[in-house]
């Protein structure tokens, strides 16, 4: 374990103390790591200070983030990487001292193995029985994830690379893991989010990349029948990158080729 | 902390793949243990059965628990046990394995120290700016407690014992770490919760107490206003017992007698 995982900079213990292990008060981010380097690190960095404002805990500098990465990712073949910053340890209960400390966690685990045919043909979605629920803490990548897990266990194995979630209205708004995007011609549409949902990195660069391509961009509120008769589905996120979906329900799409430019505009994006 | 801490009977470190620190996914429950006892453990262990069941975790075994608290409170003074169970270790990501076998953690804390003046007038209770909303992981104590947490932060240091929880429509639910009943006349009412709420341990006791003391006990779905023109408010938890409120708002009350005799049969359950 002890060259998986830094605690502050250092291979310490987990404290049973920790808000993140009591009560999930903490945030979380993952992210690809090659050749030392942080993937994408500059919107990383930004979400993870803006997640950390959103539950009002002090964000860490970026200095102790990166030397942290340094310290743990020594060799060059891509990792992931995953910070976990908790409000810190307090005594049990709710309440917690105004001199409270974040911890910050730094774990590294393998690049997982997708198959060839997630990017050759697509993947197939299944749609949650599950819905969303609005929250207080809209659109904040916090520790609080047994909606997410409850959702993942409607199906086994990897028979669907992910699970469409619906709000209470039978809005699409996102994947389990995932953001979802739909082409319609030269339109791209994406869920709004103004009541529940997580706008990940990923989904930030992909907008960013398709407006380079022409397209337009909309945020807009629809529901799944909308979904199926677009042109094309997108999935994103932060370790495959964008996928194309190639089945939802009953509804097939042939493979394109844009989920390919895509990954390759974001594995070659300058920042 | 080696002595104040356990995890499966043992004195280890956690894992940072542990699901608990990971996203929440567990369970927890907290109670007294005094003489090495722990105290209304047959509904502590009912409702650590229901939790783990309503996520989807194989419930541990009560001889396993007991043990751990033979294990690690070794004195006869009163002291707070809180057992965490977490769905176990595994990769990062949603999905576990089949094999996937539960974590037990057991942590060892000093008996808060409540002033005299809760037992003796009473207290006082914020109305939380946060509403609930309901949640797929209804009544369950689970560790995703960020709503809870956010709300804690509403008031500073001791001033309100506890704050007040309405939904969305404005009715009241329950406090951040307590239930609350209101007295009119000979009937009291505790919030009926279907969509939102956690029937904690000492809210089954004291409605079982009330019964034997010849209250009409009522689940309904009332407002603020109601509560406020009630006869008596009290909270309840297992820590605490059951105290009563002296202030909510503008809305002030007498110290009555009744909180004090719900106490003592507590304490006093053969069970």
């Amino acid at each position: 374990m002890s060259k998986q995982f830094l605690i502050n900079g250092t291979f310490q213990k987990i404290s049973p103390f920790d808000r993140a292990f009591q009560y999930g008060d903490g945030i979380f981010r993952t992210f690809i790591v090659e050749n030392k380097k942080p993937r994408h690190w500059k919107y990383h960095y930004k979400k993870i200070v803006e997640d950390c404002r959103a539950i009002k805990i002090t964000p860490p500098k970026e200095s102790a983030l990166l030397s942290d990465i340094q310290l743990l990712f020594k060799a060059k073949k891509r990792a992931v990487g995953k910070f976990i910053i908790s409000r810190g340890v307090s005594e049990r209960g709710y309440k917690f001292n105004d001199t409270i400390t974040h911890n910050r966690f730094l774990i590294k685990t393998k690049m997982p193995i997708y198959p060839n045919e997630y990017f050759k043909f697509g993947v197939d979605l299944i749609v949650c029985k599950q819905r969303l629920h609005p929250s207080v803490l809209l659109g904040v990548k916090h520790l609080n994830r047994l909606e997410n897990i409850m959702a993942r266990q409607e199906w086994k194995g990897d028979r669907y690379a992910d699970g469409i979630l619906l709000d209470q209205d039978g809005h699409v708004i996102e994947c389990i893991s995932s953001n979802i995007f739909m082409r319609i011609g030269k339109t791209i549409y994406t869920p709004k989010m103004n009541h529940v949902g997580i706008k990940g990195v990923t989904r930030e660069l992909f907008i960013k990349i398709a407006k380079q391509l022409g397209f337009k961009i909309k945020e807009a509120i629809f529901n799944l029948d909308k979904l199926l008769k677009s042109d094309e589905v997108f999935i994103t996120n932060s370790l495959f990158g964008v996928l194309q979906v190639k089945k939802i329900k009953n509804r097939s799409w042939q493979h394109q080729e844009l989920a390919s430019l895509f990954n390759h505009k974001l594995e070659n994006l300058n920042i």
